[in-house]
C-alpha cells in the first residue's frame, strides 16, 4: 500500500486536529475524506485541504473503496457501530477513547475483530507514544529498579465548558487514560476500583464530583493513585510518578519548557506557562501515534493498543462509575481473554 | 530567664542530634545534663561538651532545678510519665513524636497540662518549621489560591534496620509526620483513615506491610493522599503536593540541591545526590524547631505544636492502625476539646 | 504543486537522518534521489526507501527535472558550487550549515540567489524552530521583558572521533550555531568577535584548544558569551540564557525529560540521562525545519534563515578563526546588504 | 574561653544582620557592644537586644577588654584601620568585603598579622560557607570528574538604591564575591582580568555600566565567565556551573523553593519567588558563616577565607577597576606570598 488514503469521522476539537495531522505532519498518508452530523463544520474543514471529500454519512465512508483506514473522533455513543462497520469492511481504524460507553459493547468489538481474524483496531490511548511514559515502560521492563509497586497519577484539565458534565464523566473521559497507563505500565490488569468525591471545587457544576482520588489495585497486587480534576483553573497538567523496589521515575514532571525570571510589583517570580490543553501538552504524542498507525496500517499490522486494551479501560471506567456512587470498592470483572480470542 | 538550661532524656540518633544542636549550634541555650538507660552511651556523649552532668534517673533530670526545660527523645513507650513529670515540675518540655502509644494516655497529657494551668508541652513535628512547608502554610491560609482541596504525600525511607519492625510502625512513628501535616496545612481535623497496603516491596521484611498508602478525610471534606515507604532503598525523599481551587504548590520537589552531569560508560548522566535521611534534609527544620522552643520557653511561651497537636495525631494514627488490619476505612474518634480545656 | 520530490546530496549521519526524516515522517513529500560519493553507502540508504534512485553525480541529481527541492548535507567544502547549481536551476534547497567556507564564497551565493531573483535558500540553523528556541524570540519580541542585553550560551558535544579534528572546527561547525542563534534573537548583526583558549581537557586531541569561550558584540551593544566544548564527555548540552531588562529566559534547561531516583552502593541518586548527541536533542526541531521548508517550498516561498543568514554566519566564524589565533577581538566585516540585494 | 563575646562595628543592614544573627542564632556567643558613628541607630539596635552596650568609638570597642572578637561591617573604607587595630590588640575578627579599598593597603593587613604571629582575621566571604557551594568545593577537589576547566558566575541585584554608586563599585563590591569563588574553587590565583561593558540597562543611572561581563584567567589556564547586574529588576540570583574534564556542577539552580502553579487571565503559570535579596539567599551560608567563626575564635584558630584571601581579591578587584575603564586585559600582580608570610 503506497499511501494510507484515511477518511475521519467526527471533526469536533480531536477530530479537526487529526485532519491536519494527517494532511499536513504526516508521511505516507492522505486525507481523503471526513464526515460529521455538522455538514457545515465539515464542509469548512475540508476547504483546508486538496482533495477532500465530504461524506454525510459516516457508515459510506467507511464503506467506501477509496478510504484504506478511518480515524474515530465522533462521541462514544456511536463509536460501537462505526468500528464494527470497519472490522466488517476490513478497514484499520484507529478510535478515539473511551472505546464504548460499556464494557458489553466493548466486549463485542473485542470479539468481531476475533471473527474478522486479524487485528484492525487501536484505541486511541496517545500517552503510550509520549516520548517520556514510553521510556518510563522501557526502564520499568528492563528490570533494573525490580518490580514496580506503586504509581501515582496527576490529570488536571483547566475547565469544562460543557453544561450537561456529569461526574461520571470524569470516570469514563478522563480517568480511562491513567487506567490504560496503569495497566501499560505494569503490564496487568486492574482487579478492583475506588472512586472517592472529596469536597468539590467551587468551580464544578453543583452537584458534580470534581476533583475525584481513584485507586487501582492491579493483578499482582500493585497498587495506583490518581487525582483527576477538571476545573482547576491553571491549565492542562499530567503527570506520572512510578515508585519501584529499587528507584522511582515521574514523567510530566512540572517546570518543564522554556523558563522565564520576570520583575514584578514586589518580588519577582521565576517559572513558566502551564499547557493551555492536551493538544500542546500531547502534541508530540499524537503526531507519533498517529505515524505509527499509519506505518502499521501499510504494513498491515496494529501495533498501538488493541481492542481488547479499550475494552478492558472501558470495564474498569464501568466499575469506577459504580464506585463513584458509594466511594466503595468495586470488583473488576473481565471476560476470559482465552475465550474470546483477543 | 538569661539562658536556658536544658536535659535531654534519651540519647539514641534523634537525641544525640539535638545534644549537638543546643550546645553548638543554638543560642542563649546551655545544655546542662542528659539521662539514657545506656549510662555509657550517656557518658561518652556527655564527654563531648562541657558541663554536661549524666543523671541516671530521668526523672531526677526533670526534677533537676538546674534543668529549666527538657528535650524527650525516647522511646515512645516512656513519653507519657516523662512528660507527666515535666508538667508536674512545670518544666517546658518538647517531646519528639510519637507523643504516645495510644490516644487515651495521650489525652491524660492534655488535661494534666490544662490542670497545670499553663502551655508548656511542645511536640516534635518538626516538618512545621521546615521553610517550605512554613511557606506553603502561609500561601493557603492567604486564601489567593482559593480553598484548599487535596494535599498529596510522599515520605520514603532508604532501609529500616531493625529486625522487630512491624506493619503498624509505620502508621505509628512515620505517616503520624503527614497527619500533623494534613492538621497544620488544612487547619482542621482528620474524621477518617484508611490504610491500604500493596504487594509489599521484596525489602521489607516478612510480613511487613511496605509501602502503604493512606487515604484521610478532613472534617471540611478534604482528602489527603500519603504514601509511606519505609525501605525503599534510595534514600529519604519527603514530598507534599497541596491542590486549591486556584492552583497548586509543592513543598520537597525533587532535584534540589547541587546539580551535577556526568560521563557515564555510554550515557551521561544529570542529576545529584537523594538525602541519606532526616538528619540532612530537615536539618534546618530541626535547627530552627529548637531555637524557637528556646526562644518560647525563655518567654515562657509555647509557640509549636501543643498537647493537642500530639493527642490529635495520636488519635488519628491509632485509627491508621486498626484501619492496616482491614483496609477499611476507620473513623477518628477525638474528645470533645473544650471539654479538656485544651 | 502536490508532493515536493526531494533529493538529498550527502548521506553521511546527517544526510542519513534527513532522508528518513523526508521518507518516513513529513507530509506532502517524497524522497526520490540520493547522491553521495560512497556509492555503496548511497546504495544501502536507498534500498531502505521505496523509489528512491542512486544518481552518482550531485549535479545530475539538482539538474533532474524529477527533483524539485534538494537537501545538501555534503561536506562544507563542496557547497558553494552545489547550492550555485541549485539556484542555477531554480531548485529550492536546504544546505547544512556551515554555508561555505569563507565568506566570500557565502556572499557569492548571497548575490546568485539576487540575481535569481527569487529566495530559494534555506539554511540548516535548526535551532530556529526548536519550540523553546522559537518560544523565547516571541517573548523577547514582544517587548515585555524589555530590550535584550546579554546572551549566555552553552554548548557542548561528547566527543569527536575525527583524528583531523582542529581548533578551527569549533569555531566554524559548531560556534557557528551560537553566531545564528545570536543574530537571531538580538536581530542584529555581530559587530566584533573574540575567541578565546582556556587551557585545554585532556580528552582533546593535542594541540586542539578545547574547550573555548566567546563573546560578541551585537550591533547595538548588547554582548554575547558561549562556551564550546566538543569533547566534554558526558553528552550533548545546548543552552541559552538570555538576559532582558525585566527578566530573563532559559532555553535548554538541564534536567529535563525522565526524572528517576536510583539506589547506589551509599548514597541513592536524582537524575536522568543527557542527550547522547543532536539528533535527539533536536528531533522535533528538525523535523519542524524540514517539514516546514516542505511547505514552503510546495508554496514557492524560502521561511527560515535565509541565504544572508548564512553568509553573514559565515563571515562572522571567519573572523572568529582569525581572533582564535590571538585571543584578541576581530572586527566582523560585512557586505552592505543593499549592494547586494539581500 | 567559654563563651565569645562579641562587638559589630558598622550596624547597617549587614552590620543589624549580625547583630540578631549573634544574638539570636549562635551558640557559644554573646553580643556584648556596638559601635556606629549614627549614635540612634545604634542605640535602637541596642535595645533590642540585653546587656549590649553603645561605644561612640569603633577604636575603643576593638580595645574594650570585655570584647574577644569583634565583626566589621562598616565601610570598606575604614576597614584598614579597625581591622589593624584588630590584630594591634590580638582580637579575632570577621570583616565583611572588600577588605580594604586598595589591594596596598590588604597587603599591609596581611603583613600585620604575619607580624602578629598568629592568624586573627577572617574575611566575609560567605559563598564557601554555603552548602552547595561548599559541596561543590568537596566534588571538584575529590577529582572524580577530573580537571575544572571553566567557571560561568551569574550574579543578580535587584536595583541599587544608591544614587551616587558607580561602575567600579560592581567590581569592587560584588564582582569581588566571584573572584573569591573562582580563587576558593579553582585552588589557585588569578593572573589577569578583563572587565567587559555591554550596552547598559535603561534602569542603571547614567553612565554606570551595568551588566558588566568579566573573565578571569587562573594560573593554572582555566577561565572563568561572569555576569554581574546590579539593576536587573527581578530579585537576586547567584548562580555559578563548573565545567570540568568529565562533568559539571551547578550551585544555585534556579527554580528552587517552594513550587506553585496559579491560575491566570489567560494561561496559568507555574513557578515561584525569586530572592529578594542576599539575607534570605544566603541565610545560611551567613548563619553557618558566624558559627563556624565563632567556634574556630573560642578555638584560637581562623578557619575561613585568610587575610591573603582577602588581599589577593582587593588586588584581582584592583585590576579589575582598571580594566573596566578600557575593556583590555589587565595582569594581576600579587605579591610573594612567601615574603609576606601568609
Amino acid at each position: 500500500m503506497s499511501v494510507l488514503r484515511v477518511g475521519i469521522i467526527g471533526v469536533g476539537m480531536m477530530g479537526a486536529d487529526h485532519a491536519a495531522r494527517v494532511a499536513h505532519r504526516s508521511a505516507n498518508a492522505a486525507l481523503v475524506a471526513i464526515a460529521d452530523p455538522d455538514q457545515d463544520r465539515a464542509a469548512r474543514l475540508a476547504a483546508r485541504f486538496d482533495g477532500v471529500r465530504v461524506i454525510s454519512d459516516p457508515m459510506e465512508l467507511i464503506a467506501d473503496p477509496q478510504v484504506d483506514a478511518v480515524i474515530i473522533a465522533s462521541p462514544g455513543s456511536v463509536h460501537e457501530d462505526q468500528v464494527l462497520a470497519c472490522i466488517v469492511h476490513r478497514k484499520y481504524v484507529l478510535c478515539e477513547k473511551p472505546l464504548t460507553m460499556d464494557s458489553a459493547s466493548s466486549l463485542r468489538l473485542v470479539e468481531a475483530e476475533a471473527v474478522a481474524g486479524a487485528p484492525l483496531l487501536q484505541v486511541g490511548f496517545m500517552r503510550r507514544f509520549d516520548p517520556e511514559y514510553a521510556q518510563m515502560k522501557r526502564v520499568l521492563d528492563s528490570g533494573r529498579l525490580g518490580r514496580t509497586l506503586l504509581l501515582h497519577n496527576t490529570h488536571r484539565n483547566k475547565s469544562v465548558p460543557n453544561p450537561d458534565f456529569r461526574s461520571e464523566m470524569i470516570v469514563r473521559d478522563s480517568l480511562v487514560h491513567e487506567v490504560d497507563v496503569a495497566r501499560f505500565l505494569f503490564g496487568q490488569e486492574i482487579t478492583s476500583i475506588t472512586v472517592l468525591s472529596p469536597a468539590p471545587t467551587s468551580h464544578a457544576l453543583p452537584g458534580v464530583a470534581d476533583p475525584q482520588v481513584s485507586i487501582f489495585t492491579m493483578a499482582g497486587g500493585g497498587m495506583v493513585t490518581s487525582e483527576v480534576f477538571c476545573n482547576c483553573q491553571v491549565g492542562y497538567e499530567v503527570r506520572c510518578e512510578a515508585v519501584a523496589e529499587r528507584g522511582t521515575l515521574i514523567a510530566g514532571r512540572p517546570q518543564t519548557g522554556l523558563y522565564s525570571t520576570v520583575a514584578g510589583a514586589e518580588h519577582g517570580s521565576w517559572g513558566g506557562e502551564v499547557h493551555p490543553d492536551f493538544t500542546t501538552r500531547f502534541a508530540r504524542a499524537y503526531d507519533l501515534e498517529v505515524q505509527s498507525w499509519i506505518d502499521a496500517s501499510r504494513r498491515r499490522q496494529v501495533v498501538g493498543p488493541t481492542s481488547w486494551d479499550g475494552y478492558a479501560a472501558t470495564a474498569v471506567c464501568t466499575a469506577g462509575m459504580q464506585s463513584l456512587a458509594t466511594g466503595e470498592p468495586v470488583t473488576v470483572d473481565l471476560a476470559d481473554r482465552t475465550l474470546v480470542g483477543a
